[in-house]
């Protein structure tokens, strides 16, 4: 079963490296724009938690096959491009699944080194959506963090409940499937009804024209 | 006296919390992007400080209050940004107090740790002004340290007058007190008088039309 | 000749600090400013690589002469912008031998951790082209890494190169000079005959309008 965990791993690092490497086309970058933005989307979640926690050499240094993996995927983005921009409907249920496992796999790192509960949660969170962070700042694109719609929300939604169940002694599988479970459900229910949760409003704002217009993830997955 | 250090550290932060929320506010995010950025903003600073000196983990993942108090700050700043904008100059002297407080601490810290006086002096400009760096990069505003207004130069004057005390075998809690004190003095004649050091003027500017404006702090506050 | 490299090194630093300090120039800033962005640009690189490697504290902490040198550096750029911006091309060309040197010191930093081959030539790649991407991330100037003219391929050759010839038992110091000497020649050839890599064209470009226009290294530097 530790297996699937590595499989799925491996599929979040290739979608969140896909999703680096379609910000490199629409910023026209050329070949190794396109691989190192595709690196720095798969790994730097995870590479941000590591540092945080202290976990060094950061969890790439010693497996080479996570870079391998991100260079591949981005140079196989390069030259299809098209055929993947026809499918983003997919490229955004495939992100869900990213979101879900780097949130409780993130989560299950920080536990597994002592951290509190609410910060290992917290610290899933950032592996889930800190690759697509930097990637948006290196691309000037208005962060994810961002969107009105519901993201963050969704991996700290799973990760919190992860770690409450751990907390609860539940089985470690189990916890880690209603972990990924609700995690996807929330974002896939987000996908399908475009849910967003309130956002603030100034008193100022005119009814119908508040503040900057939020970028949604399907501008993103472009 | 360490409880008025403590107190001041939790003060400190709660004030960078509450400059990141309000950032959230003018971004128009929702109350979980509200809370991610018032945390990011509360422990960027010191968080950075941490990395660089090896001190890991970073110091709020052994002491999850820290996270708490960032979290809470953000939701009293979601159902308040009205009350809060009104009180828009105490928030300005109330930052002051933050940036007099971890310049010191983060030299403090980074002088613990046997770093030579000059890095701790920086590390203590690091702990005091990186927290609302990153916001700034995040939310896509003109970061802090272009602004003309005195802020960063405050904070490192602070710094540079602890550890040369130190130094010099001062009494720790003196030294701390006129770190502290002469950055806030500073900060605070600077906005008082709204002082600045003389900007670079390139020999094509017009007079009248140099370069960008700078934003001041007023709008970062607001 | 362990001289000369730590003289190239102090000189590659020199050349990326004065980088920083023309971008505060353009940024209008303040003597501290200029300083400020001109460490961050000459030692951003090599700290993120330190940080990724584990190697706390990072170098420049027990090495404060770095720190020194970056804000002499810049403090004699804010007081020559108009001598330093008539020599250009000079600019041009020393930063290609920053841009050398670090590639290879970096790489062979990461080797002497233990990194993988390709790791440690990713790693150079991160020092000697990192600092400049978090100055224009600060100063909100499009990242060089978006540049369409030959930069980060350069340094990604000659690290490639160099660790290559350590894993065939090439003497460590013809395996440097090779690894520099290529990277230099390489964005030699690139500045000379304005060489890129071709960018990614979508389908839905126009003839002649493609995409956002890159910026090219000759707006960084001056």
């Amino acid at each position: 079963m530790s297996l699937v965990i590595e499989l799925l791993d491996y599929f979040g690092i290739v979608v969140f490296a896909v999703s680096g490497a379609l910000a490199a086309a629409r910023a026209r970058m050329d070949v190794v724009g396109f691989a190192l933005l595709g690196v720095v989307t798969g790994i730097g979640g995870g590479s941000v938690r590591d540092l945080l926690l202290g976990r060094l050499p950061v969890f790439w240094i010693e497996q080479p096959q996570y870079i391998v993996l991100c260079v591949v995927a981005s140079l196989v983005t390069f030259v299809s491009v098209p055929i993947i921009a026809s499918r983003l409907r997919l490229l955004l249920w495939a992100d869900a699944v990213g979101l879900a496992v780097f949130a409780v796999l993130g989560a299950q790192t920080a536990l597994n080194a002592d951290a509190p509960l609410i910060i290992a949660a917290l610290l899933g969170v950032v592996s889930a959506t800190f690759g697509g962070l930097i990637r948006d700042i290196i691309c000037r694109e208005t962060p994810l963090i961002l969107l009105k719609e519901i993201y963050v929300t969704a991996a700290l939604v799973g990760a919190l409940l992860y770690v409450s169940l751990i907390e609860f002694e539940v089985d470690a599988m189990t916890a880690m499937l209603a972990g990924c479970g609700v995690t996807f459900a929330v974002r896939g229910l987000a996908l399908v009804y475009s849910l967003s949760l309130p956002a603030f409003v100034h008193p100022n704002d005119r009814a119908g024209g508040a503040g900057p217009t939020p970028r949604k993830l399907e501008d993103v997955v472009k």
